[in-house]
């Protein structure tokens, strides 16, 4: 179903309803854009640690816009032995819903928007019909200017706050200049009290001035009078002044109250979608999900933390929760995510699957040893036929990611003794994967772990190589080609990580680099020591610049991750060694998902330097 | 006319006759948003130089995009008496041309899509049909690039810059694992020879093998092959290697340069509009156009600058031409700009109009004393109905820009003895009204002067006001409330500007105010001072932390006006004393645009302190 402004209100029921009675969710959104910093291969370099990546992801991405949200609910039907389904797409946007409200600025990447375009997205019913929303500061800053406008306004009512102490005795501090403008005022309603109107048209003016009609009529008229402020056609704001009896009053006092709030439900608008969702504590489950998980806060929540959390927690928890503690919080709310990408790309799939791009593992999982799910689309949904591709609207990738999802899990209920056809979402089965985020092309970290530390690999057999920026990855190729195999991953352009196949080469680069004119290479270890020591110079640094706001946001993505100088000493994962950590619970042999994207070749340009090490004995 | 990517090249000539053949030229523009900093009151305060206005410009409104562009050619047919017109409007989008091309981001405000929504703006048409464009700087890099990848491609060629020295020689410095890879080419390869095909497709491989490919076959077959890189269908890149005698390969060179060069021309897309115009000398129209001109140099030619040209000027015109050398290239170009809001603002029209928004602007003009100007469509150009209003649709604001144009230039005709029906583009008479530039509400200064020095009113009757930010503009009022009629210009949420009806009032207020312990007031020549020294600290610390992009980026601009601090000596304009400032030519008894902007209230929050001064003598 597709949901816009137009619909949005008599469509939030149905929303509700299907939420509720599901057994899970599946949920996809539609982006602006990516980055607005590094390219990809520098915002996901292949040996980020968690917290570097999600501040990164917090940096660079959280400016553009969700503008689709899909939503796909999952109900097993016990008697049919299928999942009837109804999926949702929303077309988001913050249209500003009054002359205060915040307006929004986001950014849009070309190369996303193109993308989406070549895919036929509708970008009119994103700007012209898209349903806004607000986050929760932003909501409570609403009720409080409502609850501020509605005392002003209220006749006879007590001093409104806005009137400094002395009026509220007699309207004596108008402005001079407008002490006509009120006079004239006050000789129409006085006019009115003695004619057979009942309703007095002010002429049109300034906010300033309806405040000062406002606080004299109510001093000086407490009682008989309804005042209203309109709006014309031309959006030009005048005072109605109605006369009425207590009762009547006292009925469009009540009309006023019951219409300002169904304005501020909304201006809130499809953020209650998002309350609904982590207020039903069900199963969400997304493919490739982080960065959905944090738009979807950052937008309707709140922004995302730069800081380590204001709650106190013990310090276990402490390295890994500062800056997740938002996701956390998320997690507290919805209970349980589960990524498919995650699910895919761990034991017994990931020597089943070879692609986890969500078409491709649409597809796979419809294929032996796996079962294409049973499922309908409930009456009254229009239904998606995954024979036409309907890939990224966000409705129809939530919907097969719930596909996905069901094939997974029946799969794994062919393990049991007798082995079981369905596997519900309540399965101590799928358990291991809950709460693991998957991480885009990190060599040795499959995922952001939400409710756990995150793995802490040893990486004893990496080098930090800093070299001039004319440098290619051939130039690192035939640096290293005495060693075999390596693996480059660039940080930036004169820096990259190489990963070695053997860690006792580390030694023999170490030395042999002491002479070395044009490069340095550093051990892991010391990369990690020095970037920290950089850190706490820093935020010297910024201290003695002061408060300011954007030396703060310059470097407060840098002071936060605090963990992170401990990260060497490893003191969970480190000790099992083998560099792929095992944790323990069912299908937790976790492995390195594909790491393509960090190998990307860096070839134009002009490359002339070569350099080879002596062979290792 | 209606120009998306899908016409545009069958249009150009179209587009280029309109602008060689016009007498004189309407452009328009249409942005994404207008301000990302501050909100637009102060983003324009009613007391900024034109140097502070151009660099808040600058700074908070070039990230925005530029996407619809009206042109409307205005070409004086005798025969008939009447202008003959071309309108035009091009839909604007970067979309990325190739994979290295620069992925452009750009700023989206809600309140201005949401504005553009409501007029019927088509967003689609821009995302998915948008003119893509290239400024300079691009376009020289995209130049060079091809250059270099020719040079690298061409069979038998000279050793193309890419390949390493000992490269050129032999093949050997191909990788260790992509060895077996570039034997296999060459095998196959060296099938073709001894085989009946003529062409043979290679798989599908990266960048990087494809360099080798090329080095590795340009080595060992310098002659008979032709070599090429094509892609499929789901845009993999593969090399297809062509058996060719001498004369094909060099069609088939000949065919991929030409190839090479509409590919390039393509890219360069929408720019060559805006080239084709500067070059044409025609004067170009416009209305409110500081913006559009500014926005127009930034995505179409280059970044405007934050520092002082790179060109030797006499002393006289540097302090004016320091921050605005790009508008004065842009002007270099086209010669003449013409600003119909600050026609209309000027003498003899003053009198007569009273709204100078463009829609009423132009309702005025029909009415006496002014003549609806005599204008026709060219064949084949859809027509538009000023009775049938398409206001914000760039290419009919262009249009009835240049109609108000029209009317006024042969209203001044009027004057003459005898009088003229019709005044041409090319009249002295409209030569005052030449390359200033319409400034949105300041208060003493009505334009930006492109070719002359900014006018320099006596600002002494202005006091800068320091107060806590819980201060509103009533609390401004009751402070001065002795002084009669004040105006005030907000700086920022802590200070504004007060100018005050007269000038000995200063004194008065600045003795009373020493005892003052939560307001702080300075003169305008203080606080231009201060502003000065300020400056100049900054640029001790700026330097002090080196030349990081990020520093420089955010200070550049503060340090660059350096006129600025010269201004309260006013050796120009200032000696007229009246602050209504003259200059030397036809109508320049120029006024004050309203400045009702900046008189906008804060009137929302909590009001409670309200100070007075004792009345003045």
């Amino acid at each position: 179903m597709e949901v816009t402004r137009k619909n949005y209100k008599d469509s939030l029921n149905t929303v509700y309803s299907a939420i509720e009675e599901a057994d899970f969710l599946a949920i996809d959104g539609e982006f602006s854009g990516i980055s607005d910093g590094p390219n990809v291969s520098a915002l996901t370099n292949g040996l980020d640690t968690p917290e570097e990546r999600y501040t990164k992801l917090k940096k660079h991405s959280m400016d553009f816009l969700l503008f689709q949200f899909g939503l796909c609910t999952f109900k097993y039907d016990q008697a049919k032995s299928k999942y009837i389904t109804k999926p949702f797409n929303f077309y988001i946007f913050p249209k500003p819903f009054n002359r205060t409200s915040p307006d929004i600025k986001f950014i849009c990447q070309s190369s996303s928007i193109d993308f989406l375009a070549s895919q036929g997205f509708d970008f009119n019913k994103v700007f012209c019909h898209g349903i806004p929303y607000l986050n929760q500061d932003e909501e409570a800053q609403l009720r409080e200017q409502t609850e501020e406008r509605r005392n002003q306004h209220a006749n006879g009512g007590g001093t409104p706050s806005y009137i400094s102490p002395s009026s509220s005795k007699s309207p004596a501090n108008v402005p001079e200049e407008h002490k006509d403008f009120i006079n004239r005022v006050i000789e129409k309603v006085e006019a009115l009290f003695s004619n057979s109107e009942k309703t007095l048209d002010l002429e049109p003016c300034t906010g300033f001035q309806r405040k000062l009609i406002y606080q004299t009529l109510n001093w000086k008229f407490p009682k008989g009078l309804h005042v209203e402020t309109v709006e014309t056609e031309k959006k030009e704001r005048y005072i109605q002044v109605i006369k009425v009896d207590e009762e009547e009053r006292k009925r469009r006092e009540q009309q006023k109250l019951e219409r300002e709030q169904e304005e501020l439900n909304d201006a809130v608008g499809f953020s209650r979608v998002i309350h609904a969702i982590s207020k039903s504590g069900k199963l969400v489950v997304g493919h490739n999900m982080l960065l959905d998980v944090m738009h979807t806060i950052h937008q309707f929540y709140c922004s995302l933390p730069e800081k380590s959390p204001p709650f106190t927690i013990n310090f276990f928890f402490y390295s890994f929760l500062c800056v997740k503690w938002v996701i956390y919080l998320f997690y507290l709310l919805t209970c349980r995510l589960l990524d498919t990408k995650l699910m895919a790309s761990t034991q017994p799939f990931k020597e089943l699957i070879t692609n986890t791009s969500l078409a491709e593992l649409e597809k796979q999982l419809k294929d032996t040893p796996f079962k294409s799910p049973q499922v309908e689309t409930a009456a009254g949904f229009p239904s998606y036929d995954t024979a036409q591709e309907q890939l990224h609207e966000a409705g129809y990738d939530a919907y097969i990611t719930g596909l996905c999802f069901i094939s997974m899990a029946n799969y794994l209920g062919s393990f049991l003794t007798p082995p079981k056809a369905y596997i519900s979402a309540r399965s101590k089965l799928i358990e291991p994967f809950f709460n693991k985020l998957f991480l885009m092309r990190i060599i040795d970290i499959p995922y952001l772990n939400i409710t756990g530390p995150d793995l802490q690999p040893k990486r004893d057999h990496v080098l930090y190589v800093t070299f001039p920026k004319e440098w290619k990855t051939s130039d690192l190729y035939q640096l290293f080609s005495a060693f075999g195999n390596i693996q480059v991953s660039w940080v930036d352009d004169t820096s990259a990580f190489v990963s070695l196949s053997q860690t006792d080469q580390v030694q023999i680069a170490m030395n042999t680099s002491r002479y070395a004119e044009s490069y340095r290479i550093q051990t892991y270890a010391e990369y990690v020591q020095g970037k920290q020591l950089e850190k706490e110079k820093l935020g010297q640094t910024v201290k003695s610049w002061g408060e300011d706001g954007w030396v703060k946001s310059h470097y407060a993505s840098s002071t936060t991750s605090s963990g992170f100088g401990k990260r060497s000493i490893s003191p969970v994962q480190g000790e099992q060694g083998s560099g792929e950590p095992l944790i323990a619970d069912g299908w937790s042999h976790y492995s390195y998902p594909d790491s393509t994207g960090s190998k990307k070749m860096k070839t134009d340009g002009v490359c002339k330097r070569m350099r080879t090490f002596p062979a290792a004995a």
